[in-house]
């Protein structure tokens, strides 16, 4: 605030003591757009601290289930998401799996696996969710559905890179979603046009798997890649219940998501 | 740095078309402290954002070990521990730990658990990092032990606050530490001095414990509480270390610690 009494100061003071000499197409102008921005601001600094920390609260999972994200940090996520942080934070994970599955010898009988969670892992659905406040409004499955059936979710850059890293690197990649067996033939296309091909298995929930949490679901499809004999070396996605329960990957990789819980 | 510029120019600008108008007691001065403040600046903006993006990947478990905290981080995680962001991110655990504790029904037979890790879980090592660069230096383990041995490591408020409900709620409740068996006199005297009573068991690393990473050493640990019957409902700890591995909680609650890493 001192600042901006500073520069109303000045150019009052100028405008006041040097008005004949103003040449007046040497005025920067409009001064308006030079004050400091909204987050500078006490109150909003508030927000951002409570955001943040709420924000840690999710990424560590200490959350119990939750619905939408809290009314006060719908500005917070989208900035978030918006602002550049996001992305920076996606390719810091992909950076850091990229260098665990580097540092791995691999088995000769092909038998190391990467499992990868499909929405907001390796796609991002942000198109549709920036048009629904990122998390503000409750997830809409129906609304959602027709999205996803459009097959036009974007890859996630620094995933896509990964991706090809640990099939270059000889891992047999499982694409392991919570997506329904009905949205497997769009989900392939949409999956090959953004770039990932060469998957050893795409799992989708099936009609047995009605009503399971996630975490029971992917943890069941887990133990049956451990019965066949596959070893799981990685694992990456954007909900805990991507990455926790049996069968657990040797190391895990929790992709930011402030939009959405899934239990 | 347009603010700055603006600043500088209308200075300038003022010095040279007003100097004659001037009442130089009227001016503004020292100008110099009316600057932006540091965290404006456009390079600590960067630091910033880059020293939060590593401390989410610190405290989702992405990163791999590591040693000492990024030095361009040093100045982020003191302002983080000491400007209130490091309080609010603990208070906030003990809450949902707290809500999670009053929503379980427990059994009649008091083998229901909650679990605590005690450094930086339940008692604070601050004054001990804060005159060691929060994490700069890399950890000295004799310069530490002597530390613990003077018994002075204050409670974490909330902490104390979940520890006194979790017994209140009817939970056993068992501390498993790192700390060695040798320092079991004084970290008694420690925590009974700084408020914790009636836990049911306290378990150090004992001589057979060597070697072992605090995963597998409290993994062990445990398997036989759940052998014994108990059931592990709710762990507190700033380690994933204090939380993954076999006979995982079913909920497990995990405390800020940008400081330090233990496998």
């Amino acid at each position: 605030m001192r600042i901006l009494r500073v520069v109303t100061f000045l150019v009052l003071f100028t405008l006041v003591t040097g008005h004949e000499n103003l040449n007046s197409h040497m005025f920067p102008r409009p001064l308006i757009i030079e004050y400091p921005e909204p987050h500078h601001h006490q109150l909003k600094d508030e927000v951002q601290l409570q955001c943040t920390s709420w924000r840690f609260a999710v990424e560590t999972n200490n959350l119990g289930p939750w619905k939408t994200i809290p009314e006060e940090c719908g500005n917070y996520v989208r900035q978030y998401i918006e602002g550049g942080a996001y992305k920076m934070d996606i390719d810091r994970v992909s950076d850091e799996a990229g260098a665990y599955a580097k540092s791995r010898d691999l088995g000769a009988d092909g038998k190391d696996v990467w499992v990868f969670d499909v929405d907001e892992t390796l796609l991002s659905n942000l198109p549709y969710y920036s048009d629904h406040g990122h998390g503000l409004e409750v997830f809409d499955s129906v609304e959602f559905e027709k999205w996803v059936e459009k097959g036009m979710a974007p890859a996630i850059g620094s995933s896509l890179k990964l991706y090809q890293d640990v099939l270059s690197l000889g891992f047999k990649v499982f694409l392991l979603t919570g997506r329904g067996e009905r949205h497997r033939g769009i989900t392939v296309e949409n999956l090959m046009n953004a770039g990932f091909r060469d998957w050893h298995k795409l799992i989708l929930r099936g009609s047995d798997d009605h009503g399971k949490t996630a975490t029971t679901f992917k943890s069941e499809r887990r133990n049956e890649m451990v019965e066949e004999g596959f070893r799981i070396l990685g694992n990456s996605g954007d909900q805990w219940s991507d990455l926790l329960g049996s069968s657990a990957s040797n190391r895990s990789f929790k992709l930011p998501n402030p939009m959405y819980y899934i239990p």
